[in-house]
């Protein structure tokens, strides 16, 4: 084996993972970088001056999509790593960031060591992964993979009727390259784990075999406002209550199919909001998640049943959008082991694992072979403020990225 | 019977009603005219002028409470009738509205007429009876009755930290007469009825015999934001499940408890408010009311009950903050008798009822004989845009009313 030896530079990743939480930073830890928003600008900004100041060759493509590549001794389809810089509204500093640096980070450090590999070598920050104003969510590795053409991603418009289009011309961010469609040899993610099984397990390092299924539906409930102390209860059509009793039957929903079905009702709105009448609209949604699709297709059938029989009972109409719904994900079986590998020879406690959030690597795993790397969450947190991943965790993970691209671009 | 054939005056106070209704007036009808606002402000101005000019002395006490009276032979306490021009965000035109500009009428009909009453008879619009932006409801009247002092009324603040006192300032209704603490005579309020029973049996006239006991809670569950997809159930603490959970309970306990028992979640509110955020917080309230006390009582316990067991196996913490709660209340049988009587001699077909809204009668029967007045709502609605009252159905219960104050005052 070659580059036996070589480790990333503690610090400059450490440093750089500082530097970018702190943009958007809430008080109390955490970070709120909404995709194409300014502080989104702001940490692309940052990422592509550090990205040409390691002289790769940086390119933006029509979505927003960053792209850094280190040329190969050959001129083929490069080895690919990559995730997102975007977080949710009250999110931690390394969900997306720790993968796209520790990704820049092991280029740099194959520049240190005057590295040549055979075939280029590249790490992505995608637009919009996380899904909060504009969904679906992993909507830029979507639109590169071509799951979503760009004018219709373009078209999407938040609750406030502002499109993507808009957002990403308002903050300069529609670059001129074309939007995927060039092969790629193999793609990495690294990410953290965002759940409690690593550390449990007391493991380093997850060779992540696959990715959940996940569907995620909008329901938006119209019955009647009615004043609260004069309507008998057999005369109301309370959306208000549909929405109640749906939201409560989500959560039985994963005891009835099991199996690591997790289930959340995220959203809960009603209107007019006030204590003495009746609700006369609500709006919820329910994030239903299965490793096997079948067991999925059961739980998304039986809510719909319920939501039909609740609403009709009460007589409130229901409307029904999809936001988003992938299938479960099987990542590349020799990948998968070459990251086991890496992180053994590394002499870091590894363990097969698959991942209960959505990322980037499910998309790209439509056009070619990919895996990813999973580090602990300490107490499973993500999404929150307080998530945390320790330092060694973080350096760990980036040295079997770094070996992983060195294995997949030699 | 003196004044045996006397009658209000159909147009003008049909035209009032009218033009009252075009303040803060909604698309589609009906209105927003929340307590201390321009809104509010407005109407106030507009029936002042309609007091004066009806030649009555008219006072603003430093509540903002508005009285206009019609001296008697003697200087005796007033007959007093009375109710609210304030309405909830998506209101109608009737809800208390109704009641003010019909005593208004019955006053400027005696003048009409030349009558001369033993007792003053005096009409009055009570501040922020529906509580919408601030609590408790029924406050004005609850102010004049003594039962919430002055200052403490002042400091209440509503959801942006704002106070009743800076609000009540800022329209210029903090009026120099001291708030209440003067005899009442009787008090006699006409409402709509805002649920179905008069229509339903077709009667036009309700002599209200009672209202139900009130009690509003508000619940705030504090559980921790958490991933969606990576997150064990075994492992979530979530808020939004406790809400909902204790929402869809809400509805359960009306068929629990049973006879006439009626229970409503009107607000609802989760945070982050995220499809893939398990919900860190939530916020709902619980109204529920009863006839009687010792039932509603009971539906308190097992709501509390309910709420403490499912937050705690939920690992979520919940603050509980009551809003309102009033006892049911019984009206003088001799002013409901006369009601009634009044109704009959008037050629109206009429029915006892009992109240399931709260109203400023209420209160005031705490210091005087007090009844009220009920006119049909067609289809029972009320505190929507639909509400509606024919008419016909106005006409008769000033007429009522125009019976009972002289009745009252001779």
């Amino acid at each position: 084996m070659r580059h036996e030896n070589i480790r990333i530079n503690r610090e400059r990743l450490l440093r750089r993972l500082e530097e970018m939480g702190r943009i958007g930073a809430l008080e109390g830890g955490g970070n709120s970088r909404l995709a194409f928003t300014e502080e989104d600008r702001e940490a692309r900004d940052l990422l592509v001056g550090w990205m040409r100041g390691a002289g790769l060759d940086v390119r933006i493509d029509r979505f927003g999509n960053i792209t850094g590549t280190r040329a190969g001794l050959e001129d083929g389809p490069p080895v690919m790593t990559g995730s997102h810089i975007d977080t949710v509204a009250t999110g931690g500093k390394y969900d997306g960031v720790l993968g796209v640096l520790a990704g820049l980070e092991a280029l740099e450090t194959m520049n240190d060591a005057g590295i040549e590999t055979k075939r280029p070598v590249a790490v992505t920050s995608f637009s919009n992964e996380e899904g909060v104003r504009f969904q679906p969510d992993m909507m830029g590795s979507l639109v590169y993979q071509g799951g979503l053409p760009l004018d219709e991603a373009y078209a999407i418009v938040d609750r406030d009727g502002c499109s993507i289009g808009e957002s990403l011309e308002r903050i300069g961010y529609i670059g001129d390259a074309p939007v995927g469609g060039n092969a790629v040899h193999a793609f990495i993610e690294l990410h953290i784990e965002q759940g409690p099984i690593l550390e449990d397990e007391g493991s380093t390092i997850g060779a992540v075999e696959g990715v959940q299924g996940i569907s995620w539906t909008e329901y938006t409930f119209a019955g009647r406002s009615a004043h609260a102390g004069t309507t008998p209860m057999a005369r109301r059509h309370d959306a208000g209550y549909v929405a109640a009793a749906v939201a409560a039957y989500v959560r039985r929903l994963a005891e009835e199919v099991g199996r690591g079905q997790v289930t959340t009702v995220g959203v809960f709105e009603v209107e007019p909001n006030l204590v003495n009448v009746v609700p006369e609209r609500a709006r919820i949604t329910a994030d239903i998640r299965n490793f096997d699709n079948g067991l999925l297709k059961d739980a998304e059938d039986k809510l719909n049943a319920f939501v039909t029989r609740t609403a009709d009972e009460e007589g409130v109409a229901v409307e029904r959008r999809t936001l988003a719904r992938f299938d479960p994900t099987s990542f590349a079986p020799a990948l998968v082991e070459k990251i086991g590998n890496a992180a053994e020879r590394l002499g870091y406690s590894t363990r097969r694992i698959a991942s209960g959030a959505g990322h980037d690597a499910q998309i790209m795993a439509r056009i070619c072979p990919t895996a990813m790397i999973f580090v602990p969450s300490v107490g499973g947190i993500s999404h929150n403020i307080e998530e945390y991943t320790s330092d060694e965790d973080c350096e760990a993970g980036a040295n079997v990225m770094l070996h992983a691209l060195l294995d997949l671009a030699e």
